[in-house]
């Protein structure tokens, strides 16, 4: 017995750059009963993401299920991209208003980090990596997290898509200036994909999405590296070399609950690259973090919002609290 | 006999993004007289380097100079940054317009490389490696020119002061995550310099002048390995490997006009950094271009424009036009 009855429903949510996605779930199990997705991200104001913004969609979308399915909204975990830096209007505003539309009383506000995590590997002590344009790693022994990267284009977010296909471009533009390092099948995807060299920096920097365009190369880099290009190889053992030392700067040592090994997911747009990235990747690994075993990520960070949410309402939240990284108001 | 006379007078121009910087010398050996700087940079429009701009900063200017010291302008050298892609008015305006105001009809408009080139080499066949916060190399065999990188700080730039203090900057984040290869000692100077860790993406990002930011923080990375950082001395060894190679793909192969060896000089304030990275550069420069001698830089890029517009007036001009990179419009 978990605690929660039928009729009892829970929800997650997860808030990123690409769009908003809620998921309604049976409150008993977590089984997912709707979802419903939009493009539109929730707006960032200068007191950070908007918590109205947030609440205007979120609140008519769990109306509309009640009103379809009756019974009431026990639990609501929300992740969000950005809320350990932008989140202060979430914490501030979501809890209350949660309370007094819905009655809901059992919260989280989780990063977008903690539900990959959560979607990934529930509530399981280990590391997981979170990879698309950026990447971040967060692991947990069930005592505290630890975070490693995400620190964006410039400063890191070392093996990412944007990583990728930044170093697969300046190895396109070696081989277009003569030095060594270059490789001209890079440089011919490059000139396909944005003209001629010349005219690259023009058709980046200008951007405001610089890393999204650095990202948008990285595949190209991945079919090179498919049909035999050495210096594309290269790069993406490189990118798995250093994919693997976030990992293995968060993951906790074996031992945590008496389990002889933790584990480690991946999780992401980032994978999909396929072996060209995943074959040196699964090596790093092994080398980088012998005591970890590989596990494939269960679910996506709606899934693991609505993992959150299910375990809120049964009363056995795992996964440690952190004001920023996991936050979980007094109910 | 150079064909000049006393009395005659020749011009350069250095435009950059730090300013504006006009010298008058004396057509016959170009031995400079007066130097007028302003760090107002000229204005870039939506048509490129802004002629009227420049134009009414230059001619005030050399009247000055003229109304002092008597005589006449007999050529003009205009060295400005970003004459390749954005000189398109300049090389339609500036011509007719120095021949009107100053009946002048020697003229160079010239990428600031090549007045960096001519600066630090004169008219003499070799590579220079022009550094600061971006870095570009320049080659030539007189018959034309090579160029590598240049290319900015997302996609190249390899080796200049924004690559150098970006490197510095994660691995002075490596080292806050606990990730290998981070160096405590650069975490404590970015923290120093930038406040707490988690706020360097906040410092960073929302800035129009990354590179520079970036950049800021070279002297650091220098100055940590001078003090027996590893990670900083690897960091500065890597910058010199990539400055070599840009270095080694322009440069001409000895026996340009009969010599044995051709010449290689660093100029720009990037080399200010002293020996840890100067120390490692001429070990690379000598591996990487084991035909060029090294030879320091005899001046700057002003000095270059002064250097290309003496030649101009005497007729003895042997660096290579070219449409973009030097033109010399018929006079």
């Amino acid at each position: 017995m978990d605690g929660t009855a039928v009729g009892e429903w829970v929800v997650g949510v997860d808030s990123g750059g690409s769009g908003l996605r809620i998921a309604c779930a049976e409150a008993a199990g977590g089984r997912v009963v709707e979802t419903e997705s939009t493009r539109e991200p929730v707006r960032t104001g200068p007191r950070g993401i908007e918590a109205g913004h947030l609440l205007e969609r979120l609140l008519p979308s769990v109306d509309g299920f009640l009103g379809r399915h009756g019974g009431r909204m026990v639990a609501v975990a929300v992740g969000a991209a950005g809320m350990a830096t932008l989140g202060d209007e979430l914490r501030a505003e979501v809890p209350g208003a949660l309370r007094q539309a819905l009655g809901v009383r059992r919260l989280a506000l989780a990063a977008d980090a903690v539900t990959a995590y959560a979607g990934a590997l529930g509530q399981r002590p280990g590391a997981v990596v979170a990879g698309g344009t950026g990447l971040v790693a967060l692991g947990t022994d069930l005592t505290g997290w630890r975070r490693a990267d995400g620190w964006g284009h410039l400063l890191g977010d070392c093996g990412s898509g944007a990583w990728i296909g930044r170093a697969g471009l300046e190895a396109a533009l070696r081989a277009h200036d003569g030095r060594r390092g270059g490789s001209r099948a890079l440089l011919a995807a490059a000139e396909q994909r944005f003209g001629p060299a010349a005219g690259l920096p023009g058709a980046l920097y200008p951007r405001t999405d610089r890393p999204a365009v650095l990202a948008s190369f990285a595949p190209e880099v991945a079919r090179c590296a498919e049909e035999g290009d050495r210096v594309a190889s290269r790069l993406l053992r490189q990118a798995a070399a250093r994919i693997a030392e976030s990992a293995a700067a968060v993951c906790p040592a074996a031992g945590v609950e008496g389990a002889a090994r933790v584990e480690v997911a991946l999780t992401g747009g980032l994978f999909r690259l396929g072996d060209p990235l995943l074959v040196p990747l699964e090596e790093e690994l092994a080398a980088q973090l012998p005591h970890a075993r590989r596990a494939a990520a269960a679910g996506d960070p709606l899934a693991g919002a609505v993992a959150l949410a299910a375990a809120l309402a049964a009363g056995t939240l795992r996964l440690p609290e952190d004001p920023r990284l996991l936050y979980v108001p007094e109910h």
